[in-house]
């Protein structure tokens, strides 16, 4: 993987990630394709309607089903789902934490029944690596220590030593294998500024053989907390976590969210937001979330938001859309989300330019005064 | 509407429809828009990806939801959907009847409760006329009176009778409203024979101010008679309807059915098959019907049919289809049905090239030769 920053506007950075398979402009949102395939779009959605460079998909999910073994056997999930650029592997670790039943922590990894057929399986740190090589992700996440909020500083303490060693096993496991495949760790703590400090210190101090960690992430945020701690998180993690490397918030957030983040320095996001929310009919534009099935658009024939250059825009109007969904019609999920992750990905692009111009302050100001 | 038959080989024909959006080469399957959208697809699709030059359209459901006068108030439907070809819209006597509750009939018109919100409707031959305006459509049906078979041959009679006299009133009320859309009769009469050459005699010599009917639909056909009696029923009764117009069978059916129909004379068709059938996990291909949820599938990189030159098959595995519909993946859904409306629509275009060079006995034999 190469980085290389191309600007700097005060924490704000503006940087290019090139894996082998695209070249990525930062401040990125990566779309979550859970299976192998963004909820309702497929691979020349993505690359030919949203242009996007990098997605994320489930390690949980696909181990479970159709099985890392089958996707490997089919040329990896590039070959797989036809999409041909970037691909970012989560741990698996928080959907077996949250979507598995008996899950049971120990030192040495994490055991869980299959919420599909509640098959046990037990995830150690090296077999997610080796489960994310048979993916052939680009970017693979280590496994991490999660625990339910809020717990005791001791049990806090705990997971973020776990999570480091964890972190160190998958380190060594993965230069052992000599795979060209790029490994993230992931800073966990809470919202402990004491205990992000750490645990991002001694992430970023591992080495085996010379070798560290390809990028950070810091984990465990967005999950109920005030907007304005999780900033405040943000902003005491990101001066511990390397310069020359990306820094990935994961599973965040709102457009909000997402400014006041790049704010603070990181470069990568991800989050089911955009499609979740156009599948329930909740449309961002730039004046801030549309409710589609309102009664008000049923005789509107404007597009969602007259300034979006999305598939959607072009071609369909708000009452088109509206009836769509009204009528529970397949396509209405298309194409609001295509509109939303052409939302999002227009979003981090424009700060991207205000990064690259120095004007990002102005870019964010902008940005809150529209939609108030 | 101009029409032409551009060549014929035995009983079957290959003409040309030309409404004011379309060019329309037959023998032509057109997609089924319930809602002003084919299931899981949109405008560009159609016209894009498939290059369809006609769909139907739901009177019934587009009334109810979002009703005509809105559609009529955002442009029609050709604006309301972005659908810039032709549309043929159905009289909605067939849903009135099959999903509306308490359905009354009489010489008047159809009563019936919306199966949406139970608020009570009354469709008269002319309101069906002002319905399909408001729509727009190129080719509006008229209304008819349906019964369930088995039946009474009194009732069968008073059937045919109505439906005629409906049709009549139809095309009083269209020609004295001298709108340009063209309006399509509808020929009844059961599997009997008898029936369906007075149904179709005594509709083909309806005039009004020198005025008849644009085309003839075969209707009340693939109800759960035998095939073969089906195929019977058309054969006796395309001799009735004129050379120089088009001819419709209503609702069907399979490949094979179709093939047999266009055998028989028969030049537009419509049917849910092909979506509906991709929905629920059976793809056409010209080697028969494949199942894509079988196992056999999991680890097959190979398209759905590899002889397919379709979106899909372009672009996509059986093993990743396998993998989206058991995971029930929307995008699953609009592959799919791209597949086997293709594979209708191809198959369409096949028999008319082998009219036109004077072989369609060899291309149906050929068919099904292929599938055994
Ligand atoms: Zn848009
Ligand atoms: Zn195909």
């Amino acid at each position: 993987m190469e980085f290389k920053i191309d600007g700097t506007c005060g924490n704000a950075r503006a940087c290019i990630i090139k894996t082998d398979h695209s070249e990525i402009k930062t401040p990125i949102f990566m779309p979550v394709g859970t299976a192998a395939a963004v909820k309702s779009l497929d691979a020349i959605d993505m690359m030919e309607i949203l242009n996007t460079n990098i997605i994320l998909a489930n390690t949980y999910h696909l181990y479970l089903r159709p099985g890392d073994e089958v996707i490997k056997n089919l040329g990896g999930l590039h070959n797989f789902s036809g999409y041909k650029r970037s691909f970012l592997t989560d741990s698996g670790g928080f959907q077996a934490f949250s979507l598995g039943n008996n899950v049971k922590f120990s030192d040495e990894g994490i055991e869980f029944k299959s919420h599909i057929d509640g098959s046990r399986h037990f995830f150690t740190p090296e077999k997610v690596i080796d489960i994310e090589y048979n993916l052939n992700s680009d970017i693979m996440m280590v496994l991490d220590d999660l625990i339910p909020l809020p717990n005791t500083k001791e049990r806090i303490k705990k997971s973020i030593q776990r999570t480091t060693n964890w972190a160190y096993r998958s380190l060594v496991h993965h230069i052992n294998k000599g795979k060209k495949n790029n490994l993230f760790a992931i800073i966990q703590g809470g919202t402990d500024f004491e205990f992000r400090r750490i645990s991002a210190e001694s992430l970023v101090s591992l080495e085996y053989k010379g070798y560290s960690f390809d990028g950070f992430a810091i984990g465990g945020l967005s999950v109920g907390e005030e907007n304005q701690l999780m900033y405040d998180t943000i902003e005491v993690t990101t001066p511990y976590m390397p310069k020359d490397k990306p820094r990935y918030l994961m599973g965040v957030g709102t457009p909000e969210d997402i400014i006041e983040a790049i704010d603070r320095g990181v470069d990568m996001f991800d989050c089911v937001m955009p499609t979740r929310n156009a599948r329930n009919g909740y449309l961002f534009t730039s004046f801030g979330t549309l409710r589609i099935k309102n009664a008000r658009y049923k005789l509107d024939d404007n597009p969602v938001d007259s300034s979006c250059e999305c598939y959607t825009c072009k071609n369909f109007s708000r009452a088109y859309l509206n009836h769509l969904f009204k009528a529970k019609e397949l396509t209405y999920f298309r194409l609001a989300s295509i509109h939303n992750l052409h939302y999002y990905l227009t979003l981090v692009k424009e700060a991207r330019e205000a990064i690259l111009e120095g004007k990002f302050k102005e870019f964010k100001k902008e940005f809150y005064s529209k939609r108030s």
